[in-house]
C-alpha cells in the first residue's frame, strides 16, 4: 500500500494553525480536535531528557484516549524544570477550556529551541484565538501542518483510504532527527474503528517500519512524538488498516528525510544478505549516518570506498570483503555494481556520477548470504546543514 | 608532562619525503629508517576492512621488531584484494632492498582514497629515489611529515625529552577520524631503552589516553596505525617514559582534532561526576560527535540546550536534569554555568558567545556525583568539511 500526498478531510476532525508571535512572523501555534473522544496511541522520544509536554503527554495518553492535540513551534519547552511541566499542563488545560474538552484528553506538544522558558501568556491567548479559525477542510489541515514547522522547508502530510475509512497524517522534522523507538512530531487521525487495545501495537509496528528507519543527523530529539487518533466511525479490516497506517508513516518519514536540514537528496539504502533484521539495520544506520558517505553523495562523487569503510566500522559484525557487493541505482535506472576491478573504468564512473546526481539516490549493499533484507532512508550532508545550525538561536 | 611542537633529531633515525606523482604535485611518499633493528609496537584500526598495508603490517610487527616504515599518501590500498596485499608486501620488500633492511622489518603504510589499485611502478621507483634524500635533521623530519598528509592543512609533530632519551612523533589525520582502539597514522621514534615486552602495553595505554579520545566525524578509517620504534640507546625510567609517550600522543591527537577537515576550533570537553570511566567517555563521545553541538560551536551560538539533548541520547545511562551542570570556558577565562534560569540573561549569553568564539573552546558537563572525570577532544563542523568531502575523488 502506498500513501498519497493529498490533504483529505475526515468528518469529525477540525484543524487550525495561527501566529501567536513566539519568535517571528510565521505560523507557530496549531490545534487538532475531534468532535468526540477518540481511541489514541502515542510513542515518544527515548531521549533521557524528554520535553515537559512529553512528560504530561505520557500521563494523558495512559488511558488510551484523546480528543485534541495542541502544538507550538519555536520553543520545545525542554530542560525547563517544574515551571516547564506546569506550562505544558496549563497549555492542555487552556486548550481544553476553549474546546470544551477535558484537559486530560488534550495532548500538548512543543518543538523548537531547548532550554528557554515558554511564553505562557502568548500560549494562553493562542488557545482562545485558534478555536474560531479551525475547520475540517484542506486549507485548515495545511495551516496546522505549517504551524508545527521549525526548520522544515515544506509542510508534510500523507493520506490513504482503506475500505470506507480514511487516514490523514501530518508531520514535522528536519534536524535533530535520529528517531529511536519514536520520532519527531507526527499526528495521524482516522475515522477507522480499531480495537482500542490493538492501537498501541499497530502504531509501534508502523513507527518501527518508518520513522525508526530514517536518520538525518544522528541526534535524537527531546520532543519526538507520534500519535494516532481514531474516532471509530468506519469499520475496517485490521490487517488492511495496519498496512495503511504503515504506508502513511513511511511516506511521512521519507518526506522528513528528504527535507533534512540542508539536504538536497533522499538516500534509500537497502542492506541485503544480512544474518538478521537487527544486523541489517545496524549496517544500514552506519552507512546512512556516515558524514563521509553523505558528503560524497551530496557532491555526486563516485567514492564508493566510503561505503566499504562504513560497513567495516560496525566492529561487532565482520564481513569478508569477497562477500561485500555494492550497487548504485534503482532497477528502473539500471543497477551499477562497484568494486576495485571497476575503480578506474572512466565510463562506469561517469554512469555512477549520473546516478548520484538524482534527487532520489538508491543504494544496495549485500553483506553475505543471510536472509535479512532491510531498507533505511537518509539524506545527504551539505553546506546548508551547517548554515542552518550554526546560528540557530542567534 | 607536556610535549612540545619541536622537530628534534635523534641520532640513528633518518627521515625523508619526496614526490612520486601518485595524484598531484605534492609530496606523497615518505620513509623513516633506523640504523639498527628497533623494538617496536603498533596498534591498528578496528575497522573490519583494514587496508592491505595493515594486514602485512600486523605480520611484520608480530615479532616486536622493526627497522623502517615506508608510507605513501593519496591512495590507501584498501579493498584492493589479493593484488593489494601483494602491492603492500612488495612495497616493504623494495624499501628493504634499497635500505639494506630485511623486508619483514619494514612496516608499509598507505593513506588516501579507498578502492583503487596502487600504482606499484611509482612506488617501486620511489623506494629507490628516496634513500639518498633521507637524513636526520629537522628538514628531513618535516619532509616526511608533509609527505604523509592527505587533507591535513598542517603537518603534525610533537617531541619531548625524558632523562637522556628523546621521543619524536609525527602524525597525519584530518577526516575519517574516530579512532577506536587505534588511530590515524602516527609514528613515534625514540632512543630510549624500553623492555621489548613492555612496549606494546605502554603504546596501548598512550593511545587510549590520546588518539582514542578524539573524534572528527565518527568515521573510523580503514588505515589507522600508530607505531613506536625504540632503538634502545638511552636508559630511561619506565614510568617517566610512559608519561612522555602519552604526552607526545596527546599532543599529536590534539593537533589532529584541531586540524579536522573544515574545523575552525578545537573543542575540549570534560565529563565529570560520572559513575565510571567508560560511562564518562560514552557521554563525552555523544556530545563531541553531535553535529548539532558542533555546528552551534562553529557559529558561536549559545545554544547550550543541544548539550542537554546529546547527554540525553545516551539512552542506557539516564541522568536527572537536576544533576546536570554545564559550564563553558576554562578556569583562566572564567567559567560560565548555563541553565534555564539564565537562558534569557542577555549579558550572560553575550559572555558565552565570547567564550565560543575562541579557537580553543572549553566545556565541562557534570552528570552526577560519581568519581569519574574524563576529557575528550573534537572540532566544530563547518561548510569546509562539506566542501572538502563532497568532491574528494572528483
Amino acid at each position: 500500500m502506498k500513501a498519497e500526498r493529498v490533504l483529505r478531510s475526515i468528518s469529525g476532525f477540525r484543524w487550525g494553525g495561527i501566529k501567536i508571535g513566539l519568535k517571528d512572523e510565521t505560523l507557530d501555534f496549531g490545534c487538532l480536535s475531534a468532535d468526540r473522544v477518540c481511541r489514541a496511541a502515542a510513542v515518544f522520544t527515548r531521549n533521557n531528557f524528554p520535553g515537559a509536554p512529553i512528560v504530561v503527554g505520557r500521563e494523558h495518553i495512559a488511558n488510551g484516549r484523546l480528543q485534541a492535540i495542541v502544538v507550538n513551534s519555536k520553543n520545545a519547552n525542554v530542560a525547563t524544570g517544574l515551571q516547564g511541566i506546569e506550562a505544558a499542563r496549563n497549555m492542555a488545560r487552556w486548550m481544553g477550556e476553549s474546546l470544551n474538552v477535558r484537559a486530560e484528553d488534550v495532548l500538548p506538544s512543543s518543538t523548537g529551541v531547548i532550554g528557554r522558558p515558554l511564553d505562557t501568556k502568548k500560549i494562553q491567548e493562542g488557545c482562545r484565538q485558534i478555536v474560531p479559525q479551525m475547520g475540517e477542510d484542506a486549507a485548515h489541515i495545511e495551516a496546522f501542518a505549517r504551524a508545527i514547522m521549525t526548520t522544515d522547508h515544506h509542510p508534510k502530510w500523507a493520506s490513504l483510504q482503506v475500505g470506507d475509512a480514511t487516514l490523514m497524517g501530518v508531520a514535522k522534522g528536519a534536524g535533530m532527527v535520529e528517531p529511536n523507538m519514536a520520532t519527531m512530531l507526527a499526528y495521524i487521525v482516522t475515522d477507522a474503528a480499531v480495537p482500542a487495545e490493538r492501537l498501541p501495537s499497530l502504531l509501534r509496528e508502523a513507527v518501527d517500519a518508518s520513522f525508526n528507519r530514517i536518520s538525518i543527523d544522528t541526534d535524537t530529539s527531546t520532543s519526538d512524538t507520534a500519535v494516532v487518533l481514531a474516532n471509530g466511525e468506519k469499520n475496517v479490516d485490521e490487517q488492511q488498516f495496519s498496512e495503511a497506517l504503515q504506508a502513511v508513516c513511511l511516506d511521512l518519514a521519507q518526506q522528513i528525510a528528504r527535507d533534512g536540514e540542508g539536504a538536497t537528496k533522499l538516500i534509500e539504502l537497502t542492506i541485503s544478505g544480512a544474518p538478521n533484521r537487527e544486523v541489517a539495520l545496524k549496517f544500514g544506520k552506519a552507512v546512512i549516518n556516515s558524514p563521509l558517505v553523505k558528503t560524497a553523495i551530496y557532491g555526486a562523487d563516485p567514492n564508493w570506498g566510503r561505503l566499504v569503510m562504513a560497513i567495516g566500522k560496525v566492529f561487532e559484525h565482520p564481513v569478508q570483503l569477497a562477500d561485500l557487493k555494492i550497487w548504485f541505482g534503482s532497477d528502473a535506472e539500471g543497477r551499477l555494481c562497484m568494486d576495485t576491478s571497476s575503480a578506474n573504468d572512466a565510463s562506469l564512473l561517469e554512469l555512477l556520477r549520473e546516478r548520484l546526481r538524482r534527487e532520489h539516490v538508491f543504494l544496495e549493499i549485500s553483506v553475505g548470504a543471510g536472509p535479512a533484507r532491510e531498507t533505511v532512508w537518509g539524506c545527504d550532508l551539505s553546506e546548508g546543514y551547517i548554515v542552518e545550525n550554526a546560528y540557530y538561536t542567534t
